[in-house]
């Protein structure tokens, strides 16, 4: 077999989810993200949880069935051991339902005071025959989302700012695998993303710059739910530009959309919608249709909006 | 091509310097690890250099010609840029000297007091058609060092211990690519192992372990400069327990072994040379014939020796 050349995959420069190395008609793909949420336990999750499903959407937006996971866990001295069996036990859950195999890791600790509590590092690997990109939106696509957004920036916002966290917000943190390989059996996905740092602002701006297109949003359409509207009027914050940890973006021709969207639906992706459209322009751009009725530049956040999200 | 099965693969219970996963004839190999050494400059290095080569050598060391590497960086709010560049651009250098491509990687900035100055993960992707484990020793190899011991262990606790570090003592971070390449052209190489944590005296071990073989080691042949053995006297810790950065273990067939050794010094490592043989045992050791005449266990040191030393 030969061994693809590194020139042909996916770099550090193009910037995507992940990064892609050919090796004969496959590709690997490969993403690393050093996970450092505070607090470390968060109603929907914790921080192995995050750790774990973080690096394997990376992975599966890229159209890439995630098979192997290394982990990397600088720990500080003093840390309960319970506490790090727990997340430990967490990670491995999520690897144990999605089959992805834990190949290797590290474990560093670090005295007192050089880190605070626990940092992790995962690498998820995976496989394909074909790659999805960023920037495959063409004029004519519609943008489609799988639930609701903000509900991870939310809940560890909340909690930051000294909230008591409860009823039915929660961090939304779950594999995208499900979600993608719907879209995949729908027909072709020309881009695909998952909403992290930076929110929905945040992606959609990356797929229309790095697609060149613009896109058009409508904002009454954004699935949005009750709680995390209280928290974001109570906290000042936009919700659009709030870290979500398992809602995916996916751009695929507007005659496959409400399809799309059914067979989603009908998995238990109950708010999954449209909305959007790809439209063509002189310059890429996201555009929001607000619902009195005008349009505005929807840009995406400068700097980090919350510290530690994930 | 027909994606490899993982559990054909090497993974997280060999406890091998890196994972394997299969692809059609080829396997990938991939290891991941955080780099928190304190301090982040040190003679010989610092810690951008040293996440690069730490990683590609434990790739190197499983017979794997490193192509790629991901890092995962988390710095604390106001390190200083200039710091940062000068780390980024010694990872760099070790990277295009290897022709390893960065593909992708991931900045988490954590607010003041969540990590103490910078923490790197490196995660490095090689590729070989035949891998080297840590277990393939058999009674009549020997074992070759590739140059002298305990140089970055000696350096990172003369530092720690607040002395000044002066004249020939520095870091023996390098990458070990060559090493191993020149290893591989002689002949055979039945188990490879970089020298890290715990020293000389901990990868005997492992590799005495998961062979299944006894190491006879001849004390007087073990080659550690003047340097190093004035510093550990200084500060009564013993050298065979101190990490080096640089320096590979090398199990091949005593037949052979001469010939690698010359090969070695031809291209540079002076100091390579042949420190012990496997014999068979009915259990596992490592046992050092000392200069004295009589024969100790080498035990695998308990806890870390020196905390931040990589």
């Amino acid at each position: 077999m030969k061994i693809g050349r590194i020139d042909k995959g996916i770099g550090v420069f193009e910037l995507d989810d992940g990064s892609t190395i050919p090796m004969g008609e496959m590709h690997v793909v490969i993403s690393t993200d050093s996970y450092t949420v505070h607090p470390l336990f968060f109603p929907g999750g914790d921080i192995g949880k995050l750790a774990a499903v973080g690096s394997i959407n990376d992975v599966v937006v890229m159209g890439a069935k995630p098979v192997a996971m290394l982990d990397a866990i600088v720990v500080e001295e003093g840390f309960p051991m319970k506490s790090l069996e727990t997340i430990m036990n967490s990670m491995l859950r999520v690897l144990t339902e999605e089959g992805v195999a834990l190949l290797g890791g590290d474990v560093k600790v670090m005295p007192r005071g050089g880190v605070d509590g626990v940092v992790i590092t995962t690498t998820c690997i995976g496989v394909t025959d074909k790659v999805i990109t960023d920037s495959g939106l063409v004029p004519g696509d519609s943008i489609v989302i799988s639930g609701t957004i903000a509900e991870h920036g939310a809940t560890i916002m909340a909690l930051q700012a000294g909230l008591e966290v409860e009823g039915e917000l929660k961090s939304d943190c779950e594999p995208l695998t499900k979600v993608i390989e719907i879209a995949k059996s729908i027909g072709e996905i020309h881009a695909a993303k998952d909403i992290t740092r930076g929110g929905l602002a945040s992606s959609l701006n990356e797929l229309a710059e790095k697609s060149n297109v613009t896109i058009l949003v409508d904002e009454d359409k954004i699935p949005i739910s009750e709680n995390v509207r209280v928290y974001c009027e109570m906290l000042g914050i936009d919700p659009l530009v709030l870290a979500s940890e398992g809602r995916a973006l996916i751009g695929i021709p507007s005659s496959r959309a409400e399809e799309l969207v059914r067979e989603l639906r009908k998995a238990g992706y109950r708010q999954a919608t449209i909305i959007g459209r790809v439209v063509d322009r002189s310059r890429y751009n996201v555009l929001l249709e607000t619902v009195a009725g005008g349009r505005r530049i929807l840009e995406k956040p400068l700097g980090e909006i919350v510290p530690r999200i994930c």
